[in-house]
């Protein structure tokens, strides 16, 4: 076997963290440089220094409404019996707001409050006090008073109070650049003609736009092949054109991994390895006074170290997500030996927050891009209960997160779409679904975790979908049924059926594979199977599960699968024949209270669109006779 | 008199939003404009259809960690008493994380369970079964699945996502440009020598700022002086040139203000006035099927239209920034009239929002950079209580309010100077200072809405300072005093002292102004005038009542006033003279039981700190023998 570093390790973030940054510290690494900015220029810029006005602002006493301007003395007997009249020139001015107020002039009449007598001369029925309507000098900033303190991150309003406050340039810290160098054989460039074995190099990118994000610059570098003296020409070369250098993938114990070599021979590493999960291979260096780190080479991995120890190098704010307590709509087991980072979905039913936990796989991007937060199993725990109280470190804001439509349930494409049209037609209002099966949507449900069950149970006695175990899991009256779309299910074979499959018998004979139990599909299969007479355990492939359609039809496209069951949609986005076995009714269970929610309102508006049907014309497989209609149970 | 726009028929927001969108709507001027760009560069950019994947990932089943591939079948019976012994080609392969798996190859075994007998002949011991440690293909992302619905915008995340989805380019909606137009004859752009009556143009920046935050263009024009013709020309050639114009000030009722009338000439003005305070003057306009926005001149009444009128033009997100239930500070009196948006400082004692209402004037820059809410006061409200809870809307994340340290009470710009040094030592506190004189900090501290108040009150009968007070208003042993600064009182007077001006006995010769009441600074002065025995109505402006030591000196500095009361750093930073009359203590009073609050530690280490003295020293007027000591009352 050839050499690894097989034994790596781990230690906890905080030791990690503190081990790195107190070197860096001593080393005076992370001081940050500062420069000049125009103000004009400054919007998002973080000052390096407190600013204090240069002038007042107004800069003199002026008018605080278009009127008149007089010495408040000679007004002090006005009245409507006893006007006082005064000529232009000699008692009044003619002042629009802004305009500066002298000495003998102290007050300001509104133009309202004058009566006209002729081009020169006014009447007045009121006494002004004196310096009524003046705005005086320096009443929104004086010279000298702080406008902003270090630290800051101007914002427009404070480019405003600036210019007024006679700040032309102020002390901003200098951006920070951060070469990334993408290292791998197997890793290239995205292009249209992929193989087998080709990695597309996604992370480079994704750490470049963090980097921008945080309002520094990411320079990235070519690919860099699995080559010692390669890698380390090129890290020479971005360390010394750059703040900081990171390094993607290689920092794992694989045969070709030689980033901790390399680094260990230009610089010393200070951490490699610690245990947090996605994440733990990560690499905290120091090369020529200054920091390179090694990023792991799955996303989420690469996505959290950078995370915890790239942005406390890049930016001295600190993050400010707001972290909730929320209910864990599962079980989880976790490692004593890790600390874990778990993507959530985040809901509120009613006054609780309900975190429901995603792809738990360091490689799931997509577990990123859908979560709405982030829940941290401690080292040390054994993980959290189903129902247990937990922090959860939102990645949205709480409103959006309150104005989302929880769906937890079966999975079908057209929730995907009918997604994409809420977020087009409405602001504020997210549909969020996470795909647990039909009966797992359903217990959701029960626990009050989801608004929307979106379901497709058979009860094997009537034939009938969905009341039957409506009826049994609910008490009379509570939850009604939106009706949804009838499916068509059947199975899924490689393009051609080059093995001829025909009907639910052939899949005894070749390789299958199955969905997750309590899905509505497996339970569709089940009681096919049950008509038929056919023992599950002849069937090759029963027991591996898949938990979505697409996930089925993938499988199906590889070469260890022959067959599989799902619907016609998912078979036909990649590209499968597919084989009609039966239609099924796709509806969405909800406590009937909750029906009159806006929310929920706005989903069966859609539902019952043409917008949405027009699309699932074009996808083939739905029929929408009693779509929208409302059964109660 | 000139002509004026005297009576602007002003209607509410909802009715002029609803009558200019509906406007926009149908003349089809919302629609927003698509552009391709390359996902690389998409961050932050807003997508203007559901993204669906083009390629799987991963695209191939491959293995999850570094090890050797297998076929599951032959480990079958491996244990350790009858291990399996596999040949290197024959029976596996060594493979790395991410390497393609194919047939006849269906699972891997980590490396660390694998046992070298040679360079080629392995055993292991226990069994792997089918697909163990693979990623099948699809796993993450499957082709046709949706990556990304419309109206979303691009994290770093999905950048990851969507390339290693295939997708190398998105459609997202084009960046509008803004034309800003400046007018006014008072209006000057920046520069060192101002002179009266001029104003800096800020107004026209802070709105580049604005619209370049939302993610669109901002195109700023030259000033254009008060002509109508000049106004016309510049209108017609920012409209014609950019998606949107905002042309600013001119939109009131003054003499000057062309704006309206030339908007009516060469197009359609739909809305003019609204009932919102600040903000009032805004006029709403299409010309040439563009929406031409007129707002206000006083830069808050600018901030908030810009905020309710041109940001839903600009952006088809909505604000998300989020409201809490917060107890008001103050009684506020609003006006039947207006909605009114106050700026208030929140902060967070125990477990509820304190705001604290900052100046309410339109032209209060400083009250929105200070600001850490909105509060609405509804239209048809004669305002809101003390004590009340009302609806504020954040402007920062609650959790930067939860890490404010609260200080109400008198003014001191050591405060401004201890909140900077705090701001650079400490990422996550922020010290927030509402002044309000001694008196009301303490009443502050009474209801419970601050943690630490500033006071500096004397007590006239023994000369003490603050603990009298504190005995007076609070239970014994509630409440300590963290000892302050001995501080220098003064008169001060003009640069020169033209007047001599010598001691408080003089200030009846000539122009005062005074503190408000409760101010230390006030105590003080009434303490030696009746030490002197002079009657207060015997000084010109007694009655004249300024908030802080800074707006004090600003008045000296004016042509209307000869002397005023305050603190020596006050005084230099306006360049007047200082005629000593005593020495004060200004400490801080806070609950006992709050001490050991992180936050108020910290700011205890700091007053104490010799770096915060440096500057003292620098200022002058200040003394430190007792700081950071407790004394409890």
């Amino acid at each position: 076997m050839p050499k690894r570093n097989l034994y790596l390790k781990t230690i906890s973030v905080e030791e990690a963290y503190s081990k790195y940054f107190e070197l860096l510290n001593k080393q005076n690494i992370l001081r940050m440089d500062t420069e000049e900015v125009k103000t004009v220029d400054a919007l998002n810029r973080i000052t390096s220094e407190a600013i204090y006005a240069k002038c007042n602002s107004p800069l003199f006493n002026a008018t605080a409404l278009d009127g008149i301007c007089v010495e408040s003395k000679k007004t002090k007997n006005a009245s409507e019996e006893n006007p006082v009249i005064l000529k232009l020139g000699i008692d009044y001015k003619i002042v629009d707001t802004g305009d500066a107020i002298k000495p003998p002039f102290d007050a300001v009449i509104m133009a309202e409050d004058v009566i006209e007598i002729d081009d020169e001369t006014i009447k007045i029925i009121s006494p002004v006090s004196g310096f009524e309507n003046i705005r005086p000098i320096g009443e929104d900033i004086v010279v000298g008073e702080m406008i902003l303190e270090s630290n800051h991150e101007i914002k427009p309003i404070d480019i405003g109070a600036l210019i007024a406050g006679g700040i032309s340039k102020i002390k901003c810290y200098k951006k920070k650049t951060v070469g990334i160098i993408p290292t791998g054989d197997e890793i290239i460039d995205m292009k249209e003609d992929l193989k087998e074995g080709d990695i597309i190099d996604s992370n480079s990118y994704m750490i470049k736009s963090l980097i921008n994000k945080t309002g520094n610059i990411g320079k990235r570098y070519d690919i860099v092949k699995d080559d010692y003296e390669m890698i380390k020409a090129k890290l020479k070369e971005s360390i010394s054109a750059n703040d900081i250098t990171i390094i993607n993938a290689g920092s794992s114990a694989g045969t070709e991994d030689y980033t901790v070599h390399i680094l260990r021979e230009i610089g010393e590493v200070v951490v490699h390895g610690v245990s947090i999960k996605p994440g733990k291979p990560v690499i905290l260096a120091i090369v020529s006074s200054k920091p390179v780190i090694g990023l792991p080479g799955y996303p989420l991995s690469a996505y959290l170290a950078f995370d915890l120890f790239v942005k406390p190098i890049l930016s001295i704010k600190n993050d400010l997500s707001e972290e909730i307590d929320a209910i864990s709509s599962k079980r989880l087991i976790s490692s004593l030996k890790y600390r874990e980072y778990v993507r959530v979905k985040v809901g509120r039913i009613e006054d609780k927050y309900i975190a429901a936990p995603l792809n738990r796989g360091a490689a799931s991007q997509m577990s990123m891009v859908r979560a709405d937060g982030i829940m941290i199993i401690p080292q040390n725990s054994e993980g959290i209960e189903a129902g247990e109280i937990t922090k959860v470190k939102l990645l949205k804001n709480k409103s959006e997160i309150d104005n989302t439509l929880i769906s937890i349930g079966s999975h079908d494409i057209l929730m995907d779409i009918v997604s994409d049209i809420i977020a087009r037609k409405y602001n504020n209002i997210t549909l969020s679904s996470t795909h647990v099966g039909s009966m797992g949507g359903l217990l959701a449900l029960k626990r009050n975790e989801t608004i929307i069950a979106p379901t497709h149970l058979l009860d094997e006695n009537t034939g009938i979908y969905n009341i039957a175990i409506l009826k049994e899991m609910f008490c009379e009256g509570k939850v009604s049924l939106i009706k949804g779309f009838n499916r068509i299910q059947g199975l899924m074979v490689k393009k051609g059926n080059p093995l001829n499959i025909k009907n639910i018998e052939d899949i005894t004979k070749y390789r299958f594979v199955n969905r997750q139990r309590g899905a509505g599909t497996r339970v569709l299969l089940d009681y096919k199977l049950k008509l038929l007479g056919i023992d599950p355990k002849r069937i090759d492939g029963y027991d591996k599960e898949l938990s979505t359609h697409m996930a089925v039809a993938a499988s199906v496209k590889s070469p260890y699968t022959d067959c599989g069951m799902g619907v016609k949609s998912a078979a036909d986005s990649m590209g499968l024949d597919f084989i009609e076995v039966g239609v099924e009714e796709y509806d969405f269970a909800i406590y009937t209270k909750n029906l009159n929610d806006i929310k929920v309102q706005k989903f069966i508006e859609i539902i019952k669109s043409n917008e949405l049907h027009d699309k699932l014309k074009k996808l083939g497989g739905y029929g929408y006779e009693n779509v929208g209609n409302i059964v109660n149970i």
